[in-house]
């Protein structure tokens, strides 16, 4: 019979491991995976201006196919702590539900895949190489977390074949959406220099507000592709525009407005940044002006392609759950853009209605079959190595 | 002889009347016109969060016609004295030229007229009545100043029949140019709402930066008029936008921007602000959100038609200077903002190069001519009283 996920989740929801404390969560579940035979290293990495991390890589198995699971012990910040109907790290259980913080993200898929692991190593169903790759550092700078475990791995020889990030991908039910990939994201900073002067003279001066409007304006209305079979289009959001000039007779010199780019695979930052310099020009054509632009940080869109791999989870999801997931590539970025430069990479995980909000919880009922989602990929990757 | 505006001129610069401090320039004034025969009145304003200021209201003759000189003594602030070529407050002399915080704007002309007055007086040269409107709040918020003086005047019985304000209007040479109206000014405070969200899911947000934007791009390229015989087109500029929003991951709630018009005698408050509200609506129904706007203050915009008034100016100038004046409209806003209300103004001073700047400073021999032109102005104004 299946080991119940439930106690692990409950050891780990009552350790408030709020981002970048482990709180001893990873101490658990280091205990947890050594007992069942993992072998474990604990990496505690550091980064200037960023606090220590510390993160668990377990491995059981030197051969191929080495199947990783990945996923994140920290937690968002509780709130306003008189919100919740429980203490957010009590673990507590009401109506078939396990509430606190990470019970949903993702302490719950964390626990989950943990038991179906130990379960399949237990009963001799696996062949190969598992991992778990646990960060305490995916809700902070994701600096020190699974970045560094991914280059210290492949350093060490521990390159997976495959990998699961345990993400609550699930929207109205579970099962219902595994992502296999997301979309990239590219941040601007943007500012036009113009000339200071006075409002009654603007002739002698060059007001840098006009020359940003017309360019947000431009860029906001802008077509960039109509999306793919796998990806939504590409969005360009605003996200602000400062000048802070309190002087009401007084045109400002300079003016200033960041925004962000979530693109699909019909995009490269290249291109991105090809598109936006062209309407820059564009504008400085037509009003003058000089526009600079930062292009600030990215995360590249990537897809793992449907094939055998991704076949597996959906069968696994289907037998356990009777549920056909949906393939989706939308929402923000995971720990999955690292992974993916190592080897395939899907998300798979619990409902994600409550994450980040007061009373975050998960159904137990959700929990284990999870597990069971887990366990029933695991049998069949050994047995049907996917291409 | 004419008396010389000099020695006045000096005593005023060595009074540092910084706004709203009188240092003893007003009494110095008060003393001078008392002696030449006219009945002076002190008089101190006070409001709510402004400081109080001091203003001087100096007249000779009961009846009409009654041509009062208006003009201030209070000065901006010298700046960075070590930027100065001697003190700002010494009334220092060199290569003909009387340096000096307040030597142009506009302690030369309250010299220049104030000897012009007396020597009118003296001569006989001049029936009906002579004043002079003399405040110590023109730089600063104009509260406590030329307003309520005028609304005392009118209490008192002494509203004039013309005014002619002496701020610095001649551009290159003395007596090039007299104003005879202003540009209204009214600004706009303008707030956009939408809905706050995360960037990756912009459907579910509604972001107010490209609709502020929008509204912008077709404000700042509106053409409101082409101007006219008297006034340049009137003129919109943006002077701020805000958002203020830190987070690169979300989609802000709120954009408000700041801009002010400046408009001539084809518009009025009231068709300017209809068609500010006609563009939001347009935004509004173009990409929706909801605008609000806050018309923040006004001056209105103003015109002196030439006639006898502004004929007996000219002349004086033309006599005393041989230059023939151009009539002005352009520029900031003056104290004939609130004489314009109570009779017909103009203003005529002298170079207004050196203003607000270190090293302000004015020629003797314009300072002079100066004194001379108003004089001639006088006598003209009496023996030929315009309509
Ligand atoms: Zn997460
Ligand atoms: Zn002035």
């Amino acid at each position: 019979m299946d080991t119940d996920p439930l106690p692990l989740l409950e050891d780990l929801i009552r350790c408030p491991s709020v981002t970048p404390t482990e709180a001893g969560a990873l101490d658990c579940l280091e205990a947890y995976l050594r007992s069942a035979g993992f072998h474990c290293e604990r990496l505690v990495f550091s980064d200037k201006g960023t606090p220590d991390v510390d993160n668990l890589f377990a491995r059981i198995g030197k051969s191929g196919p080495h199947l990783c699971f990945a996923g994140h012990i920290d937690v968002v910040p509780p709130g306003r702590l008189e919100d919740w109907a429980a203490p957010p790290f009590a673990a507590f259980q009401a109506d078939g539900f396990l509430y606190g913080r990470g019970a949903a993200d993702m302490k719950g898929s964390v626990a989950a895949f943990a038991t179906a692991a130990a379960d399949a190593v237990k009963a001799g169903s696996f062949t190969g190489s598992l991992s778990l790759l646990i960060t305490g550092d995916e809700e902070g700078p994701a600096i020190n977390g699974t970045a560094k475990v991914l280059a210290w791995m492949k350093e060490n020889g521990h390159v997976p074949d495959h990998c699961i990030v345990g993400e609550p991908t699930s929207a109205e039910k579970l099962g219902d959406t595994i992502k296999i990939g997301r979309r990239g994201s590219l941040s601007f900073d943007l500012a036009v220099a113009g000339m200071q002067g006075h409002v009654a003279y603007p002739h002698k001066a060059d007001n840098p507000i006009p020359k940003l409007a017309r360019l947000i304006d431009r860029l906001a209305a802008y077509k960039f592709d109509d999306g793919n079979d796998h990806f939504d289009p590409t969005t360009l959001a605003f996200t602000t525009i400062d000048v802070g000039n309190p002087a009401g007779n007084v045109i400002p010199g300079r003016a200033q407005a960041r925004f962000n780019i979530r693109y699909n695979t019909e995009h490269t930052p290249d291109t991105l940044i090809a598109i936006v310099r062209d309407a820059c020009a564009r504008i400085e054509e037509e009003l003058g002006g000089t526009f600079t632009l930062d292009v600030v940080n990215g995360a590249d869109a990537f897809i793992t392609e449907p094939g055998a791999f991704v076949g597996v989870v959906l069968d696994a999801i289907e037998a356990e759950t009777g549920v056909h997931a949906k393939l989706s590539t939308s929402g923000g970025t995971s720990d999955a853009r690292f992974i993916k430069d190592y080897c395939p990479v899907l998300e798979f995980g619990p409902l994600n209605t409550t994450i980040h909000q007061v009373n975050e919880r998960i159904a137990i009922a959700d929990l284990r079959h999870l597990a069971g989602v887990y366990r029933a990929i695991i049998d069949a990757y050994a047995g049907r190595k996917p291409a």
